[in-house]
């Protein structure tokens, strides 16, 4: 199972990683039609023009051809070779011009001077190339060749969503973005570990929550998506998170929560932290950089969603980059993410508030076998279904967990409250459900 | 009078401990009728078989004689000589066994093993002989005879309450829990330290609170009774407290907070503990072991019961054990439990919420002869009847007590908030109370 | 302008430093008469005998002539010398005493042996004069002439009060006391600080707030300022302070916190303290000593009125008597406190609430001219027209203040949150609300 999800994430990462990507045009769409082969994706459109809050949809960019030659016939810059190298949305351009002039219209990257940076201007009109620095540092003088086949059309953008119903209706967001081209770890990652997510929770049993998964560019795609369902997400959304950067060396998962910092899945991520296994890194959300998370947190929606990543900006050089590929981001690090972040899923449910159903006085836990009826030194609770070899500590929890679920606090900040992990009391959790002693509120 | 108290509770506790007390029958009743002669109790009857929340008043337990009888002719248990010696709620038995068959019914506490345990099985039908450890491995092969000769009938589950009124109808409640039978710390402390307040308060003027007293076996008892007086309590109660382990050799009072955490006797016993001069140790609520504030603070009553205790489980090798006698607990010891308790209860009137009659400015303090009329460096505030040789430090008491008493905070809460223990301000309140500048609220 | 500044108010102190100030009387009406000159003060009167809350105002005291003859013809204590010389409020007195007898009317400070002390009697009608320790020790034996022509007559207190209009309606109260004759730092450095604020403040543009200015004699001055004005104040002020002992030696300004703690101002100081760059402390309000704040926030009114202070009774050893002079106080820290406190209140509007006027997604930030339309690693946030040197930190700053204006938060309370001081954030919100980004809740 495993093997063949490593296989197909791998197969799909090969794929996606050439497609000419931006926040509109044919290689987004194909981008969306090679995922709803993995994932049942609605894609949906918004046109050129469109007003959406502050913004406006652009005109789709389109790209036939690029390249820059030299003086000397070379091809210093060739769409071919890499997509990087053209500025995503240039404008067309086809002419001769000399070095110092060609200057003004290339970008490199000083801070890694052997990368091909990448770099957009959506909202501006000009064209340029991007180049190392150290290619830039050794062009010769004379007449250069730059050449763009590019126009721009009144199109559309283009974003793909999809649900795994539960019992409830409330609503887990698990949204990630596609747009940039050729760049893995700050592009790929978030989609494919996506794509891993929806197949892992479909084979869930007894799922509790409904599961929204949103494919969309960044920025301007979240907000189109955000203008056409951000009703359905302040009516549903009980948490959510944004997967970006999900690759890269680092071992640990790295949540940013969100905006308000205390969503169910805030909360169960905080828990796991400082009770739990999972070794994770938590900020506060910031609206300074990050993704589309900046979106959902801005202060009109303020939806309760956080961000997963593994290796941010400022880990590894290659952001933005054309160091920043499969060799470094690796498939099993994204399945790594994928095995925390459906981890960290599954506590939600437990994360609830749940009602003691016997609330006056204790439980005669004797008739529900969870307690000995003869107490004495070397036989307490003997003899019981449930109490096997940490008896006591069963018990404990029990105890704790009847007496504290008063209908009023959710699971979670017992947890918190009494030291434990959200996985300290699953399997306690559930067994009180089966007794009838535990009910959940709200279902 | 403390001589006069040291002897009663001495008497009482000579004729109470050999009684074959548990949580119904014939020595239960016995012991009310004891305790009836010092406080006048109100004594109530729950009949077997009633349904109490989640629980039935069991069959009550009658027991004439028990014995165990080696192949030697010795007698290896004999209610006679400690009623410890028979498991509490044994059924009848009359049967010869090898040694192999008995070991089944015998039990021993390893980790005390010159001591015969207590054990109990109220609600599976068992019989059983307590031996110490070292008896258990003494016992010789061969033939032994096992008479038990006890019955079940139709009975009743008895308790015992009453009051002393206050000017207020608040209430503040004194329970321990009588079903323990020849164990001293942990069951006749708590009844005797009951008995010490209740003479001692009665002995209060001008009570402010009412005081309810309730001795009832411990669980099912304080459970019977919450089914008949909970709605009272519920109304009534302001805070309680549960009496428990109160004799041993610790010199500090262990204060267990109520459920809530922050009852008008929990704030009084933490300010106590931070600024007041009893020393002190203060623990969280817990529902995984304790006495009856477990029900008292069960979800659905949520009552503001602590606990007070002095030497509890874990403190002493004692523990439901024979060596748990009047050697151990002491009634000195009770009495310094009692003088403890005494002087936080006396704090409670003074926590409660006051105002300043006269919140618009600073009062005119020289009209109330409380401040000097002359404001000069040698001669500042003299000439007033209240302040003696402490005068600024009364006056600043004083300053702050009007100023924070605003009708909107209790006076723990302004005690806690500028490090005042009650004791600091017991006589400046009963002074601006006498000079009509500060009122109780709500009496 | 300051060189005006400092001769006005140098000029100020030397006529209203001699005048015999009580808290009624010829003295006080002259002092505002005087100040009525430096500001539009409107001056009002209560008639002696009013009842004012717990207090009634006193009879209007008015001396003449005072002074003490010697056995040898010398005069120990003269009014024309010093007014510190006769008890303030002193009846009249024309007797020949022996040395034993005068000792009980004689006045000393015994921790500042050479000072005069400032000595009073409002409310109980004695003689007495006041002398330095050294010359009580220095009195010959032998018979002295005690003459003190004064009366007491139905007279009035008066107080004087003026405001600034701003575009608001919310108040501030600048409040300070007048009724100590010839002392510097505790009585003249506040009127001639409130002056000083009156005249700046007056200078500013676009005044937000409208600004009430109070002097009135302490406590029963402002208790009779609160008769008339509590309404007012309760319903308009957001904050004020009471100017008290602004000059000395000390550098940093003392800021003692409105009883509440939180009000707009205590908040403003509080972050200046931690994050701006005025030196301040910052106590706790309480009612046991300082000026009229206590008036104004005792329990019925508790308005949020603080105090500064710049050197204060305990750090100096002039306080209340005669050594408590302009050469101590020195005109040139009140112009220092003046500065201070200008700089802290010019603060306040900032501190407001604001709320984003596009919340939902971020702004697009680029049609504000705020943010670059290319996204690359060396020209990120370029072409722009108010990024100039600091460009990502001011973008930074624009994108949490855009954020976390929410409308429900005030700004105050966003920049303790996240570490900035107010100064950080003028010019960005400056900024966006000229860039209709940004707009101010409430007005």
């Amino acid at each position: 199972m495993m093997k063949e999800e490593k296989e197909r994430l791998d197969e799909l990462f090969d794929r996606l990683y050439p497609l000419t990507r931006s926040i509109t045009g044919p290689g987004l769409r194909e981008s969306l039609d090679i995922l709803k082969e993995v994932i049942p994706l609605d894609v949906e459109h918004v046109s050129s023009g469109t007003e959406i809050f502050d913004w406006t949809i652009p005109e789709e960019w389109r790209v036939y051809d690029a390249y820059l030659v030299g003086p000397n016939g070379k091809k210093y810059a060739d769409i071919d070779e890499t997509n990087l190298h053209v500025i995503n949305y240039s404008k067309p351009v086809d002419k001769r011009l000399s070095l110092e002039e060609l200057k003004h219209h290339i970008y490199t990257d000083p801070e890694s001077p052997d990368a091909i940076p990448y770099v957009t201007s959506y909202y501006d009109r000009k064209w340029g190339f991007c180049l190392s620095k150290n290619t830039f540092d050794s062009l010769p003088e004379g007449e250069y060749h730059a050449y763009i086949d590019s126009k721009f059309i009144d199109g559309k953008l283009s974003y793909g969503h999809c649900k795994l119903e539960g019992k409830s209706d409330d609503e887990v967001l698990i949204s990630s973005y596609i747009c940039h081209p050729s760049l893995a770890n700050n592009e790929l990652s978030g989609p494919l570990v996506l794509c891993a997510l929806y197949n892992r929770i479909k084979r869930w049993s007894n799922r509790h929550f409904t599961y929204r998964f949103v494919l969309a560019p960044e920025t301007i795609g979240s907000l189109a998506y955000l203008h056409n369902y951000s009703d359905e997400l302040t009516e549903h959304l009980v948490s959510g998170a944004v997967l970006t950067c999900l690759g890269g060396y680092k071992k640990r998962v790295n949540y940013q929560k969100s905006r308000m910092g205390d969503s169910l899945l805030d909360r169960v991520v905080l828990n796991e932290k400082k009770f739990g296994d999972i070794e994770l890194e938590v900020r506060q959300f910031t609206p300074i950089n990050g993704s589309d998370e900046r979106q959902f947190c801005s202060p009109g929606f303020n939806l309760p969603v956080g961000q997963f990543a593994k290796t941010v900006y400022g880990e590894y050089d290659g952001y933005h980059n054309s160091k920043d590929d499969k060799e470094f981001m690796t498939i099993e690090a994204l399945i790594d993410s994928a095995d925390h972040i459906e981890t960290i899923l599954k506590r939600l449910k437990y994360a609830l508030c749940y009602k003691n159903t016997k609330p006056y006085g204790e439980p005669f836990l004797s008739k529900y076998n969870l307690y000995s009826s003869v107490n004495a030194p070397d036989t307490r609770n003997d003899s019981t279904d449930y109490i096997q070899n940490d008896k006591r500590v069963f018990l404990n929890k029990a105890l704790r967990v009847l007496n504290y679920c008063d209908g009023e606090r959710e699971m979670v900040d017992i947890a918190e409250k009494y030291g434990y992990s959200i996985k300290d009391l699953d399997s306690i959790i559930d067994t009180l459900v089966e007794k009838k002693l535990l009910k959940k509120i709200g279902i």
